[in-house]
């Protein structure tokens, strides 16, 4: 029998109790030996519930205790998740985490100390909840270099852009509706501000690249000025308003320069993008590889239970690994992004006034472009651009009065 | 350094000695040690060729060298791939294969043999070319009971398909055009009938239950029999026509009775389906599990370098476990399905004549059903029936005269 803690009875940690509970005898075959979660910490009681009995209040008791190999870590937050992490990686105790805010600031550091102290460090759960993405990452997409990984990361602003195009209501009226639903919470300044994606995506970044990505350095836009104006221009045009974190690798020889860019933002893109249909709370991860071509996985980005299954299919693969470490190549030496206005997009920009008025300054600075008028939209335009480096549209832009605003065109295969 | 011994220089063996060649660094890197194509096995000599010295045409000098760690077979079909495989597991040597036949076959025998001998049997690149999803199944979905798989899984099939659907052509004009991109063989028999796809989910199925399921006990229906009139009807009622390869559980005290079924059938799905946009020669896995919910991993499913990709991380992943056993759960138990007629489905029915003369009989033996006709299709009809066991359908059909075909109808999420 494994005897394992969990650090958290929150939404995950409960989760995670209740996919040991049901799955109990299948795990135990995959594990090789049964799973038994001898303690939860919290720093509540727990009275009448299935871990009563278990809710311990000191961590020392865990730390302490020989027994415990595995902890499980679902607290969420810096700290003291990362000094609890620590202090039972340096005991050889292995950890399996959902905590992204922890693996982005400390991952490099807590792998290091895993390996240096006979234990490993896991965390599937802290991107993407249940789709499998960072063990491929390590495990699977082995032979190529990775070009590009974008992923929708983020479930309640997939929600919220989803509830907005189809019903054409505008960012406040949706963000109270998901916020009645359980799907943002109360401050949404992390999910709808893209700060919650940015720390994934810095893991996943990481994780490509073998260095360590500080999410302060990848250029962050949330969602906040979408409105139900754009998605009437995004209508007539077939696109959908989707927010990406994007990484991509541009090759030596490449105009931009050889090196790595990374940013959160919100795009239009059209049918033909792989993304196009992740709708809802869905989250999505496409993956472009030099010899694999492109993949795409695809599952529920968050949620009590998907997030439990890959907490736990991480405390399984810890079990089957008490011997050996489990390498993922990400080491501690940083990397320096490149500038991401290097990144060549298309631009969609919205200009108060009449084409008319305004063609001649627009054509002045970027050439041909498409103009663009949406049914029910009085007293503006909108025009795209042809693709250029976001160095070049500031300057062009510059040139031209009343811009309302500007989205990044992501165009596939480009 | 580490050698390795390539058994086929065909499509996929030249591709794995590229991917090596192009990515040798970074794999290095990831597996620890330099991989070196030592030997590669052919009947055929490759003058001017990257491989001219390594060429050798007697297995033996690969299976008594012991500088040989592993061995990669991509040759195809089942002997003397069999032989080959299990004689080098027998000297201790680990093998990658993308054989799908063969791991159909004899994964089980396989996976035991290499066990006994302290070496490692892997088959990543045998369904879903470039895709993620035999790993996944055994190392990420863990703490799952899987409910489904079901997967697109053969790229000349569903190339077909997404054809006739967008240019209204006939099975036989996409097949000549299949054929002479490449895309489909001149005995096309393996693909257009369903036997492909028909390993490959059996595959799947085995490591789903953990036992032995032989693809000759699964229900294989191609897609020669259907039509452009077939789409016709499709586009009416705005679904597509995929090939699935499909494996429920169904669970204790579902009024079909527990165990597994597993069938390879043309099915009509709805944009609802998450399988419903994947096109061309992409192929997808959707996985359901009774806490993850639903998955989907999307990508290249066949072509030269995606599948080498797959073949070389598998190489790397026996490099990295030369010491210890990657354990898959697939028992040489052979596992009994149950009959697949008692899945439910709708079924599509085109029937001879009007709807005016059949309507009684219809009714009489399917109560409500939805009638359907097709601009441009003439002397015929369509109905589509509610829910029911193939069984059932296959008793109240029997009343009606003149019918042209049926077509199952999946539901996401039924």
């Amino acid at each position: 029998m494994i005897n394992i803690a969990v650090l958290g009875y929150g939404t995950i940690g409960s989760g995670v109790v209740e996919v040991i509970d049901t799955n109990g005898e299948s795990i135990a075959e995959r594990a090789g030996d049964e799973i038994n979660v001898k303690y939860v910490l919290d720093l509540r009681d727990f009275p009448g519930s299935p871990v009563e009995n278990k809710i311990v209040h000191d961590y020392d008791v865990i730390l302490n205790d020989p027994d415990i190999k595995v902890v499980v870590e679902v607290m969420g937050g810096v700290e003291p998740a990362h000094t609890f992490v620590k202090n039972a990686l340096l005991k050889g105790k292995s950890v399996a985490t959902s905590n992204k805010a922890l693996v982005a600031k400390h991952g490099a550091e807590l792998l290091q100390v895993a390996k240096d102290n006979g234990a490993n460090f896991l965390f599937e759960a802290s991107v993407g909840g249940g789709i499998p993405i960072i063990r491929p990452l390590y495990s699977s997409f082995t032979a190529d270099k990775i070009l590009e990984i974008t992923g929708i990361l983020n479930g309640t602003t997939n929600y919220m852009l989803t509830k907005m195009a189809n019903q054409g209501l505008e960012f406040d009226d949706v963000l109270k509706q998901a916020q009645d639903l359980g799907y943002a919470e109360k401050d949404p300044t992390a999910d709808v501000g893209g700060f919650d994606a940015c720390r994934k995506i810095a893991i996943l970044t990481s994780l490509m690249c073998g260095k360590q990505v500080d999410f302060e350095d990848i250029y962050t836009e949330g969602i906040t000025d979408i409105s139900a104006v754009d998605f009437k221009y995004a209508k007539v045009i077939n696109k959908s308003i989707k927010l990406f974190a994007t990484t991509r690798q541009l090759e030596t020889g490449s105009p931009q320069g050889s090196g790595i860019v990374s940013m959160v933002s919100p795009v239009l893109i059209g049918p033909e993008h792989p993304l196009f249909a992740v709708n809802d709370v869905f989250n999505a991860v496409f993956v472009k590889g030099n010899v694999l071509g492109d993949t795409m996985l695809y599952g529920s980005g968050a949620g009590k239970l998907p997030t439990a299954s890959a907490v736990v299919s991480d405390v399984i693969d810890l079990i089957k690994h008490f011997k050996s470490n489990i390498k993922m190549g990400w080491s501690p030496d940083k990397l320096t992004l490149l500038d991401r206005k290097m990144i060549e997009h298309g631009y969609f920009v919205r200009v108060k006034g009449t084409i008319g008025e305004r063609i001649e300054a627009v054509e002045k600075a970027f050439g041909k472009v498409i103009f663009i008028e949406a049914p029910g939209v009085e007293g503006e335009f909108a025009f795209i651009t042809s693709n250029m480096p976001e160095t070049d549209y500031d300057k062009r832009i510059a040139d031209i009065p009343d811009v309302i605003k500007m989205i990044r065109i992501e165009e596939h295969g480009r």
